[in-house]
């Protein structure tokens, strides 16, 4: 395994690989010479050089871009929490097989590999309004699915999640690393009703007084309180740090699952940014206690990585204007008046 | 020419074509069936549904996306409005027939045809400060060359502009038609400084004010004070509305062109939604006062149909999603518990 224990992480989050500032640079005199006013292009160019930073070159590439969606199961679905039964977690992995799914159709348009990661779904997260969700040996095993997951080469990843009852589950992660209460992080997930959510608020208040000694301790939070498609999302992020590739993160799920690492340090989120902000509720206020800024507003909530799976193209509009531009010299056009 | 008179324009408003809601609803259906919660694609499934609505069929298609960018001179740049010289409106031109410029880069992702339509860039309007920028005679010409720029059987229209000291033009037909002066509407377009920005308020009011007796008349301001490609984008959008084709609206400029339509009737909007919202300062009022929310905020500023295009890519998403994804029967997936 690429994390022995607990401690592996907060030793690798205490020394974190870093881009090439001189290719990012170099990405920014190139934005300066294309036939634009500087800085027209807005978050394209910032796009641009985040890429070039993290590819270590002054034209990145997005020849493979590879979507992961990782799935799971969780024990807290017992308590009513969601509007879909849990049997619906392997049904949408099939369905994601079959290509039926949403995140299939968006992968394809995207050109990108989608790979989707079932983690034990026949074995649940322990409910953990009740006991520990997971020991810290499936918890690492679970990052560690998520780690090898990542293709070493790849040019830009995204990452998204299946997993009946998960809105609660990162809910209750914000809600323990964050503070809040229920009440600022529990929404309506894939559309529960009323009762729903007052049983998906109880859930979220059982859990943070049943684990309240661990609440300072963000790993031993993921592990407690977290999920196997959370975990591996983690180990995914920490993978993509190693080998220096840039990465999108999905919505609120997918957010929630890197908050524990950001307690660490809050500079792994620098090869990261936000694909869309959700509609489930929560979402926008943990990005903007991240300090991500989401590419896209659309509404969504479905999670699977279709929003992520969306600002692949965007990423690819500022690949295809970066490289592919002519410079004011090579273009002849005249520059601004002095 | 389509139009004869201001008057032929103002009767086609009056009885504008519609869309099919039959269509529209069966799509609307079709999304409920889709495997995800209902409403979790977001505005991907209205833009789906809207798809649907104008093209009059279920299941839309994108197979022939065109993008149309007009180019104009305006004599206001005469009074040193803009951070660049006239000049470049034609060396544009010419950068975009070489495939240099950004909307040709976002084009090719998009799998869109580029038509650039430059228009008398020899010929710039009159000064709007001191005169009538164009005839009746000669904006119904501008409005033609629009009209005729749109293929009949395209499936989309993404339509952007070209023209030196043109966010003065589409800030001049904001506060004639919107009031607020030029305080409200003047931003600093492709990033004209502070002498610069106070020339052009000073131009706008002088606008204001030498025009003051026409005022009342949307069509007459969109002559007196308009330009060659606002007009031509005018012409575009009604061009589409005949033929039942739905657009993108791209920034401020191209905003600006509907706007003396939608004074004649608001429900020429319904064929459009708006590509972005751009940093120009105006825009994102300008769309609050049309009621038009725009599908990406990027900070982008650059005109030339930039953001309305990448506008394009996010709908191939929701096309993909609508036309792909199985349903709940065939995926043998359950729904959501009752």
């Amino acid at each position: 395994m690429q994390f022995d224990s607990l401690d592996d992480i907060r030793g690798f989050c205490r020394d974190l690989p870093g881009g090439d500032r001189r290719a990012a640079e170099a990405a920014a005199v190139r934005q300066q010479q294309l036939t634009k006013p500087p800085g027209s292009l807005g978050r394209l160019e910032e796009l641009a050089i985040w890429l070039a930073h993290w590819q270590r070159r002054e034209i990145p590439r997005l020849d493979r871009v590879t979507i992961a969606v990782f799935a799971g199961n969780h024990g807290v679905a017992a308590r009513g929490v969601s509007a879909y039964p849990p049997a619906v977690t392997e049904q949408m992995v099939a369905n994601f097989a079959r290509g039926g799914a949403a995140i299939n159709q968006i992968a394809r348009l995207a050109g990108a590999d989608l790979r989707v990661v079932p983690i034990e779904l026949d074995r649940p997260t322990r409910n953990f309004t009740v006991a520990a969700a997971m020991g810290a040996d499936e918890y690492l095993h679970a990052v560690d699915i998520g780690y090898r997951s990542v293709p070493p080469d790849c040019d830009l990843l995204a990452v998204g999640e299946m997993g009946i009852a998960n809105t609660t589950t990162a809910s209750v992660l914000c809600a323990a690393l964050l503070g809040g209460g229920a009440a600022s992080w529990a929404g309506r997930g894939t559309g529960v009703d009323d009762a729903g959510l007052s049983r998906k608020r109880a859930a979220i208040e059982a859990a943070l007084d049943h684990h309240r000694a661990i609440l300072g301790d963000p790993l031993a939070v993921a592990a407690a309180m977290g999920g196997r498609e959370l975990a591996a999302i983690a180990g995914a992020i920490l993978a993509a740090r190693r080998h220096r590739i840039p990465m999108l993160l999905d919505g609120f799920v997918a957010t929630a699952a890197v908050l524990p690492l950001t307690r660490l340090d809050k500079s792994i989120l620098d090869h990261c940014r936000a694909g869309h902000v959700s509609a489930e509720s929560g979402h926008r206020s943990l990005l903007r206690e991240l300090g991500l800024e989401p590419l896209l507003d659309l509404n969504m909530r479905l999670g699977e990585a279709s929003g992520a799976g969306v600002a692949v193209l965007l990423l690819r509009a500022a690949l295809a204007c970066h490289a592919g531009m002519a410079t004011f010299t090579e273009a002849g056009v005249s520059g601004a008046d002095k």
